[in-house]
Formats: C-alpha cells, structure tokens, sequence
C-alpha cells in the first residue's frame, strides 16, 4: 500500500514530515511517495531517506501556502503538492494522500480532481476526537460546509457510520445528532428537521446528544453542521493549548520544590492527554464523499503527529471506506424503492 | 439591596441554597429574600438563618421541577419560587432574582411577568466564562435563541457590550463574533450577515474571533446565536468534568507513591481551574434583555456557587444593566434618526 505525503505543507515542513514519514515506515509496512521539491529534500533528509526502499519521491515545484485563497491557488498552481498528491491518487498510484497543508486547497484539490461519491452532495470532514483516551468519538462535519440542509446531515451521519465501522471496527454504531438538549424537539430548525430524518435512516441513531457528552461515550458518531462542528473542535483545542499552559506554569512551581516520581508521572499523563485535545497530537482528520482517502494532520503537526496520520490514512485505505459508502448509498436507495 | 433568591430551586435545595446565602449575607451587605416554603427552610437551617436579621424568607409553597415543562408549569404554579421571585422583582420588593431551578421556567417566567426592554426583540444569556483566570469572557446567547436573525445578534451584543462596561467594568470592551474563521466574509449564512451589521454598530466591533481563541483573551464579549452559544458552554463544562476526572484518577495514582506539598498544590490548582469551566462553580448567567436582574445558577450549584451568584446579581443591580441597555438602546435610534 502506497501512501502519498505532502512533504511541503505545514509549520514545520519538510523536515518534521519527513521524521513522520520515517517512523511510519519503522513502525509499519506502508510505503511511502514523499511529494515535493527533491532538491530540499534531499539536502533536509538525504541520509535518513536514501537507503529506504520503502520511501519514494514525487517531484512538486510549486507549494501552496497557508494563507493562499484556496480555490484560486489550486488552479494556478498545477504543480503544487497538494494538487500533485490528489492526483496520485485520481490515477491509482498511491492509495491515500496526508497532507498538513492549506485545508482550503486540500479540500478543494480532492473536490475538483476526484469528485464526488455518488448520492452525496457535499464532502465533510470526519474528525477523530479522543477525549478520554477510551474510545474515540466521530465529529462529522468538522468545517467543511457552513451551512447545511436536513438531508446533508443524513449524509453526513451515513458516512460517519461507514468510517465508524470500517476503519474504528465497530458493529453498529451509535449515531447522535448535536444539539442544545437531549430531548426530541430540542434544537435550532435544522437540528430539528435532521432528528425527523435520521430517525428514518438505515442508522442506530441514538437521538440528540448535548456537547458536554461529548466525553462520556455515550456515542460513537456525532453529527453537525460544519459551523457548528468547528466551533466544537477549536474549543477542544484552545482547552487543551489552556491546560498545557497551566500544566507548565504548574510545572516550574513544581520545579521549586520537591516532587518525587509519581507527580512527575502525573503531569507527564495530563499533559499528553491535553494533547489529544489538539488536531496537533492526534492522527488527522478524514475528508469523507470525495473518491479518494484524503487525511488533513494539522498545519503544527509534528513528526509524532505526521505519523499518527499516516497510520489512519492506511486504515482508512484498508477499509476502502469510500466504496463502502457508495455501496451503502446503493443498498439503502434499493431498500427504500422496493 | 434586596437580593431575592430560589430557596427551592437546584439538586441541592435547600441545604446548599442556605449556606450559600449564609455566606453571602456574612462576606457582603445584600439582604436576602430566601423564597422557598417558610416550614422547609425552617426545618433545614432554623438556627443559621434566626438570629440574622439580613436573612427574610418569603411563602412560596410550590416547587417547579427540573423536568416539567416551563412554560405550563409558570402557568400552572402561580405560587412557586420561581414566579414569586420574579414577581418580588416586578413590584420592586428585590433588586435580583438568583434561581437554581428549571432554567426554561425561570426565563419563561421573566418574560411573562417583566416583558422586554424597550428596543430588544429576544432575551439573551449572559454567561461569564473564566478560563483562564484572568479576564472574564462573556458569551451572549448562550442558550436562549436556537434560531436567530442577524440583527438578534446586533442586540446581543450591545446587551453584552453594556454588561461589561456596568458589570465588568471594562471602558470599551472588545465584541468578537463567534465565527470558524477569523477572516471577515468566514462564516455560515448568519453570521456573514451579522457581520456586516456589526461592522455599523455603535461597538468597539474587532471582527470575527475563533473558538480556540477564547481563553485567550483577545475579546470581552462574544456574540453567537443560542444553538452555538450552548455547544460551546457544554463543551467547556463536558471538558472540565473530564479533566477533574483525570485529576481524581492522578490523584489516587500520586497516594500511592510519595507526592510532596507542591505537588499536592498543583494538584489542588489544576482542581480549581477545571472547576471554572463548570457552572457549578462559576457564578452563574444573567439573562438579558429582560426589565430586571435575573441570575440563572447552574442546578448542581453548592454552596460556593450560590455565593457567586448573590455577587453577581448584586453588581448587576448596582449596575443597574437593564436601565443602562435601554438607554444605549434609545441613544442609539435618536443619533442614526440625525
């Protein structure tokens, strides 16, 4: 299996990419196409990279930058290596594509070039949350459409079901729809007219769930709408940026005076789990409806981080999630004709 | 100052309701009118409250449960605490109002029983978050609006913008707008609109503000609709139980090994600030937009939490915030009407 990584996107591009890449390839059997300028990489990493067979390079002269408007970058940038991974991916040569680059042009490149699945109208982003380091929990949609209808978060419930079971490896999953009260009936319009859907999807839908169960495991995918989804996740995640800053501040206090080894033993375990609270630790995020496995690690991603999506972009790949979620399209569009 | 407050309302009524307003009465000048079922209260704190001669109890022999639906229960129970309370603040008898209780029935109840202030279409929430420790954010609407038009949002904030110059005390607060990206155009449907109408407002308006950027200090009021508002204080208060949680877990870890005192005082450090991010400590919300002061304590609200919100209801009387929103208001209309 043949993961593509964009060697030119994010903070810390290339070289702790290519540390992630590195260990991926230590810790499992994936090969790797490295896609960027080979001339800097080969001057960052030319030791660590030249006597593994597993690590390939793609050439990409362009780079997309953060701050570029997406949509107008992919086009005017055909060699960049964002749109040059997504490619490898449209012709078959590599079977998922990481990237820490701009989420816009990630997006919008897989968007474009590999198009939509069947009976989805809009891509979302599925996002791994691990609050309790237990079982992770599914955010779906985690940014990519603002603005939704009832039916998209049908849609977007469906493919988190599919990413549930295929990729996490559950039976059936609990599906539960976000809103401001755990009662029918409680929620904006949208929530409201959603929870009428799914109550009559092909799902085990669970009913609404409020935000501070987020934590509790009392579902496995949670719906939303895009807005709604990055509001949840940046508030994780400026959280955690807040725990740590304690932790640290608590950390030199500690400093001062005598702490023996399970308090260190502590604070090392508090803050790592803050750090699961930061897209910068965890494995990524899955764009799901595109036909194609794309996994977006965040712009501070570093080596740890890079890798820890490497790992999801395979299992993702493995699950062959994106047929998986055409197919079930099919069967329920069957079930529901007859 | 007379401060009314729910004897009946919140898992720990009365015990809890009592002592906090015991500490209160000792550590500020309020008087309280406790309302609440004289026998009850007498029965539970007879001794605490006898000899205090700023401690009065007002009859109120029904009780408005946590999970009966509001409106028909302000309908229905004439006598609560709820509906006596709100209506000590219409005949001027208390300055505030401070319930633990059913949140939807103490807002009902204002509504009904105060009516708006002149120029504002929907009550808002008020919430007071305190993540970092150092300058309060305030979040408006946190709750009461699931569906909302851009000039709600309008009203929102300049109910906020006057709660932090009365209440807080800040010269010229900052108003963000809850937005997933900070770019001015970023936004779904109602929030690209309110932005625009923010921009004209008379308001210390900075723009569009990130979710992870509230602990950080970069604004002192947030503007979003109730649905997003509510995601976000559940988040926060989902979280802060889970990092109590890891605290407990740590803790037993740290008993069985050999823990010095300042761990145990980061320990005790962590505890605190996680206990902010959850109603249960922090003082509590006002609703807004209504012709009085009423305080909404969180329902597990003990003793501590009580207290806070006696203080809060308190400087929000002195600030006398409903008078100073309605002349803002009115100031507003006379300069765009030249």
């Amino acid at each position: 299996m043949i993961i593509a990584v964009d060697a030119a996107g994010g903070d810390y591009a290339p070289g702790e990419i290519i540390k992630g890449v590195v260990q991926a390839v230590e810790e499992s059997d994936v090969e790797i196409a490295l896609v960027g300028k080979k001339s800097l990489i080969h001057v960052t990493a030319a030791r660590q990279i030249k006597n593994n067979s597993r690590i390939s390079i793609i050439e990409a002269s362009q780079v997309i930058e953060a701050e570029e408007h997406p949509m107008r970058a992919v086009m005017s940038k055909p060699d960049s290596s964002i749109v040059v991974g997504i490619n490898l991916l449209k012709e078959g040569k590599a079977q998922a594509f990481v990237s820490a680059g701009n989420t816009g042009a990630l997006f919008g490149a897989a968007f474009l070039k590999l198009g939509l699945i069947e009976g989805i109208e809009r891509p979302a982003i599925c996002a791994i949350l691990d609050i309790t380091g237990s079982t992770p929990v599914l955010l779906i949609d985690a940014g990519a459409n603002a603005d939704c209808k009832p039916h998209f978060l049908v849609q977007f419930a469906e493919m988190g079901n599919a990413f549930a079971k295929r990729v996490i490896g559950l039976d059936t999953p609990r599906v539960g729809l976000l809103s401001n009260g755990s009662e029918d009936g409680k929620g904006n319009r949208l929530v409201v007219d959603s929870h009428e859907l799914l109550k009559n999807a092909n799902l085990n839908f669970v009913g609404n769930i409020e935000a501070n169960d987020l934590p509790k495991g009392k579902v496995d995918v949670v719906v939303t709408d895009g807005f709604t989804g990055n509001v949840v996740l940046k508030t994780l995640e400026g959280l955690g940026e807040a725990v740590q800053n304690f932790k640290h501040l608590w950390r030199d206090v500690s400093k001062a005076g005598h702490v023996h080894g399970s308090a260190l033993l502590g604070s090392v375990e508090i803050d790592s789990w803050a750090r699961k609270l930061d897209f910068r630790e965890y494995g990524g995020a899955c764009l799901l409806g595109v036909s194609g496995n794309v996994i977006k690690a965040h712009g501070r991603s570093r080596a740890n981080a890079i890798k820890n999506a490497i790992i999801l972009a395979r299992q993702t790949a493995e699950g062959n999630i994106y047929a998986i979620i055409k197919k079930e399209e099919q069967n329920e569009q069957h079930n529901s004709s007859n």
